[in-house]
């Protein structure tokens, strides 16, 4: 890797005026990862604000060989936005709405717009953005493409790679691939856009995307269920698809741990059934339908009680408590921090075998670490578990913590077994690649570094994360 | 390109016992192009049965550098899947389904599998595959994904690119790519399979996928409308959408001269509406709700008619009647043979923009062959139209299909003042990659090459075929 010189930073200034700082205080912010398990540095940090400024300052990049790390909204989880030395580009300016087009159910807005802002556009235009994730305030488009971001509406409408129509964006040598259509169907040869999909930042830097909208829905129906079992939770999932014709927007596990937790350390929460089973699913139903939501919740727990695949059920009767269930949900993981924080997994796993995963992983944490106590939640529809293991009550956490890789490498060879993912959600950046190398095949590798070679054969782009 | 020597023959015959054939009978109904546009030659028919005689062949053309054309079902419209000369290998004998897992909406079947076999396998377990086109009782799995075919449900559940989960292949120098995963999220770098959708047998052979599976709709309405004007049929679009949530299947277009043409040509039809309007809409909703679609229809309709959109309509009141306005849909390509046969194109533009762009094209073309006829129908959902042009009543047949490549080119020029695509769902294959170049930018073809060098760096795979 390249780091700048005092020619090439120099010339990135001249060629950028205004659009750049080495202002210490002013850089600071971005060099922290925001939960502060990293901090990195860099001389310079770029905040261009047009394609054409990206393009600059790659192209000289790109000349001097350069390193670059492109940053979004620095809300990324594996610290794929920090940089170590390398020139910081800042996505955060491209701030132009290029258009939004209801009849094609269609937005072109550049990298720097915020997922909440896009949220935002969709519906004054009476359309639905659906990607929704917690960080949507701070995260932008670009870093969202880049980091192909799931959130909580993948059952129904997918990763953001499902959501994007097309991709501008500045290759490594400083040209704009300009693959902005808003076409439906085009199959004339390779789909370009893909590439820089989930790419991390290291094929070229999204300056732009045009993004799929959809109809907003008529009703909506939230509730939630006790299991006895999880093994029944997937069950539960396949008739509530049936039952709304894959109108599910939201099916999420919890445990009893968990909830246990919420309710024990977030204040104003309560108990949402009256019986305390083992698992629950909050689920979230919609439909185009006036009123269509509503009467397939009731179709679908009146069967499933009579068929004894829950025990119990609260559907929220009004916003408020419909947030109040949400809530539950959104608190596991803070709920988790007073007991000394944990272990944190983001896996996927077929949902099919989701529960044969839980029973399976648990009991090999616990026999690794007898005692620990294990907190599963998170989005069964899309087989992805936030699989979290906290220290025994009473017991020393810096020791636990301490055990925290050897943990994991425990689960993650469950996950393999089950021919899972052992990064669902977050990617790979400069945590996991190396554990990645674990699970993939060496042809998966030498494939994924043959097409950055031939698209980036300098290595400039993001050098540090992936292969 | 390198076409084979008597070694590498010699040596393929060896490797494949029993799975290849020099019968010039047995070869001859896969070397001519269904339509008989196009008839090749080979000297040898690879007939594999397992991934694993794929990865044997593959390897031995590797390494003697012996050029492939791989096939499907034959079904292509573009001439990728005939060899002049080249190795052809047929994947129609991997015939295993590896599983069907309804509680993944998924399924794995090989690549020899057909589309409505698939449909089938699908359908017995309770679930939906969504891709269906004329071809599917012929086209195969391995030739869908590698064309990213299109069809009749794209609006409502994508192209085949949204629906593959996972795939396996053989790469160019014979390994095995495993990419069979069930995952719904899996954020481990690069999305390798995205790579060999679409890519026209160029980076590697597919022997295998694991596809989406969807729930069965509860209920479905079918009807056929007439408007004073296509500028209509996007409004009327956008309220079917918001009416049902998304759940349009079908919105197709269809012109008052394919109508005449069907009902003139083709036996057994006749008129939809009592009305003869000069454009006419068949829309299909579904709905997950029982009654549903027959409730959003009614509404749909009831609010078109008051506010103007549409002049006349008729739903379709059983099966029997919904099969007719199918077909009247359906027959408008052959409805155009009796009349001389004409230009034909499949093109893309925004779906906004769909009505205007028939107006432009339609004054170009008119301009440049006074008194040719437009028949325009298709896909309005999806942006995507079958334009076809041909001869006025009485004109010489053979002196106008000898100004085709002219006037496509007329066409194609105004597709692309319109962002549009020359190919939305046939691909290039060798028909078309010559004149895709036109309106293709240099970065986009030299990536396209980059990324095929890197993978395929002999260019043994489809050499013929793209860029």
């Amino acid at each position: 890797m390249t780091l700048p010189t005092p020619e090439s930073l120099a010339e990135l200034k001249a060629a950028l005026p205004g659009a750049w700082t080495q202002d210490a205080a002013e850089m600071a912010p971005w060099l922290t990862e925001w939960r502060g398990r990293w901090t990195g540095e860099t001389p310079l940090l770029l905040q261009p604000r047009t394609t054409e400024e990206v393009a600059r300052a790659v192209e000289i990049c790109a000349r001097h060989g350069t390193a670059i790390v492109t940053q979004g909204g620095g809300t990324g989880l594996v610290g794929g936005q920090i940089p170590y030395g390398e020139v910081l580009l800042s996505t955060r300016k491209l701030r132009t709405v290029r258009d939004v087009t209801p009849l094609d159910d269609a937005m072109t807005v550049e990298a720097g717009v915020t997922l909440l802002e896009a949220q935002e556009l969709a519906k004054e235009k009476g359309r639905f953005f659906p990607l929704s994730l917690a960080a949507e305030g701070s995260a932008t488009i670009g870093g969202v493409i880049s980091t192909n971001a799931g959130g909580t509406a993948v059952l129904r409408y997918g990763m953001m790679r499902d959501l994007v129509l097309g991709i501008e964006a500045v290759m490594p040598d400083g040209q704009v691939f300009n693959g902005l259509k808003r076409l439906r169907k085009d199959n004339t040869g390779y789909d370009l856009k893909q590439m820089f999909i989930g790419a991390e930042g290291t094929l070229g830097v999204v300056t732009a995307a045009t993004l799929k909208l959809f109809p907003i829905m008529r009703s909506r129906a939230t509730a939630i269920v006790g299991l006895e079992s999880h093994h029944d939770a997937v069950v539960l999932l396949a008739r509530a698809k049936a039952e709304t014709g894959g109108g599910v927007e939201a099916f999420e596990l919890m445990k009893r741990l968990g909830m246990s937790l919420v309710l024990k350390n977030i204040p104003d929460t309560r108990e949402p059934l009256e019986t305390t089973p083992p698992w629950y699913v909050l689920i979230e139903l919609t439909s185009g339908e006036p009123d269509g939501a509503e009467a397939a919740m009731e179709r679908l727990l009146t069967a499933a009680f009579e068929e004894g695949l829950i025990v119990d059920a609260a559907i929220a009767q009004n916003d408020a408590q419909k947030a109040e269930f949400w809530r539950l949900r959104e608190e596991h993981s803070a709920a988790l921090k007073p007991e000394g924080g944990g272990w944190k997994h983001d896996v996927s796993v077929p949902v099919s075998r989701i529960a044969d995963f839980i029973d399976e992983a648990t009991a090999a944490v616990e026999k690794f670490h007898p005692g620990c106590r294990v907190s599963v939640f998170g989005h069964v529809g899309d087989g992805n578990l936030h699989y979290d293991v906290i220290p025994g009550v009473g017991e020393d956490v810096a020791a636990f913590i301490a055990r925290w890789m050897e943990g994991s490498e425990v689960i993650h060879d469950v996950v393999a077994r089950y021919d899972g993912s052992i990064s669902a959600e977050h990617g790979l950046g400069r945590l996991k690649t190396d554990e990645a190398r674990r699970y993939k095949s060496p042809l998966e590798v030498a494939t994924m570094q043959a097409i950055r070679q031939a698209i980036d054969p300098q290595r400039i782009m993001n050098p540090a994360v992936l292969f």
